[in-house]
């Protein structure tokens, strides 16, 4: 299904007390050794650590559940959990034990019940889906539900707004529920651009396929880009308005991590770093004159790894 | 001496290429437990992690030495590392042996000459007195030049900008080469109120005894707050335009790290969190209809010690 600009202007309004509008950062010349001009979207800085909140806060605001139920590599599930609770609604949330022990901590430091599940994310899935279908509960898919998909959307209605002229946005991309929202928010006013390591190549995999496919996912992001399968409605946005899909490997990734601290004092998980990579690795190379927004989405990870 | 206005400005033009204009981050209500609306300004997402590149940048290309010798307790001498290797000019930094060993580090990778100095902040600031009286280089004052003080305004400038409205500025105090440029910059279009903590008090003492002086340093934030005295600059600045001094604790601003990084996922530097501090602690409380930026002006800490 298509996610309206009316849909992603809707749910702005709806997030806006709940979220920040995070800022930008325009570096310098010469910071990265590229030619064009690079402005980084600092969606780490949002309650919680990542661009997750704005889709989770939609989705709740717009169904006002009891009882939600969600299964995450760990964000999706910070963010619901947040969202929850400062909405008072009941939260119990399936995370993998592949996950980070950060935040596995921070998910069991919150008021939400908590299930750890042996095995990867879609077991976590498997798992929400039962608990949802018998407790009653909303089921909160972390990427592949409108609602989120357009939360996730309001990110690239700001990025339009503070950076006129942006050519190219650069865009992580997992389940693809950031990047379905970046992409039907944006259309056609500036190339929209995904970025994987190697190790979760999820829309990689359905441009070569044509379609969404099931791929084998492992690696340094794994916890924050791990679905084993681009959704369903990120697809389809990303058929229309996707340009380009490039891949990093997990070093580059490294590198990214260290660059933002380094340079910019920003602690940027590895999935997060990956748009950095991009640039620093030569996957991507701007033109001359070109205005490329790398949005740096996610920040929760150990400080101690990235310095 | 007073800062004008006009050489703010011109200063902000001067150091453009070199500086960021760094974004400001507004919290949702919430997100502090006190009445108003607080924004952040992120003076830590700089070149070299704190706002000392202002003034660094300012000084060398208002001079254009070929050798510029400077004491620091690591946070401006890492700046004026930063701006000689930048613009092609030498630098002999002299650091006092009390600084944390992340600070030192950096400068020791740094392409300028280093000299650890055992000692204070003023130990290290003779041997870089002597240093350029010998070798004819500019002598960096870290916070008592005019150029220097009217780098540190340019961010003052950019909060008037940001935040129209503004009713309050809060601003960590070291020597003062901070608040004197926001003071400088700002005068009488919001309220300037300095941030110490208990163990650096050199504007709290100053107050006292109407005029600087020369006060014992010690406890959490001495290595970018450590200066022992106000300078003159700002001393004269801070009697116009400073409304009010607080202190604050060093477990006020330990809780402070713990907060930006678990609630906006920036580290902090002990000095840089008072301001956070004092609105934790209860040492600022805004009213109802204020609007108040606290200014996060530097990073440069082992990002370990923050989670």
């Amino acid at each position: 299904m298509e996610i309206t600009t009316a849909a992603i202007a809707e749910a702005a309004n709806r997030i806006a007390p709940y979220v920040r509008y995070t800022p930008i950062l325009e570096l310098e010349a010469g910071a990265i050794d590229v030619p064009g001009r690079i402005v980084l979207k600092l969606d780490l800085l949002q309650p919680t650590g990542t661009f997750k909140i704005r889709g989770a806060v939609n989705l709740l605001l717009s169904h006002k559940p009891e009882l939600v139920a969600a299964a995450s590599g760990g964000n999706f599930a910070l963010a619901i959990a947040h969202a929850a609770h400062v909405l008072g609604i009941r939260a119990h949330l399936f995370v993998p034990d592949s996950s980070p022990p950060e935040k596995i901590r921070r998910l069991q430091d919150s008021s939400a019940d908590v299930t750890v599940v042996a095995g990867v994310y879609k077991d976590a899935l498997a798992m929400s889906r039962a608990f949802a279908a018998t407790s009653g509960g909303l089921l909160a898919h972390a990427y592949d539900l409108p609602e989120v998909v357009a939360g996730a959307g309001t990110c690239g209605f700001e990025i339009l707004n503070q950076v006129p002229g942006v050519d190219s946005i650069l865009v992580a991309v997992g389940g693809g529920g950031l990047i379905g929202g970046i992409a039907s928010a944006v259309r056609s006013r500036a190339r929209v651009i995904g970025v994987e390591t190697e190790g979760t190549p999820t829309l990689h995999a359905a441009r070569a396929a044509g379609h969404p496919v099931e791929v084998e996912v492992g690696g340094l992001a794994l916890s924050s880009l791990g679905s084993s399968r681009l959704g369903d409605i990120a697809w389809e946005a990303a058929q229309q308005w996707v340009t380009d899909s490039l891949l990093v490997s997990d070093e580059a990734v490294r590198d990214a991590q260290r660059f933002l601290w380094e340079t910019c004092r920003l602690v940027a998980e590895p999935g997060a770093a990956t748009t950095i990579a991009a640039l620093l690795s030569g996957a991507y190379v701007p033109a001359p004159d070109e205005t490329v927004v790398a949005l740096v989405c996610g920040a929760n990870v150990d400080p101690a790894t990235v310095s």
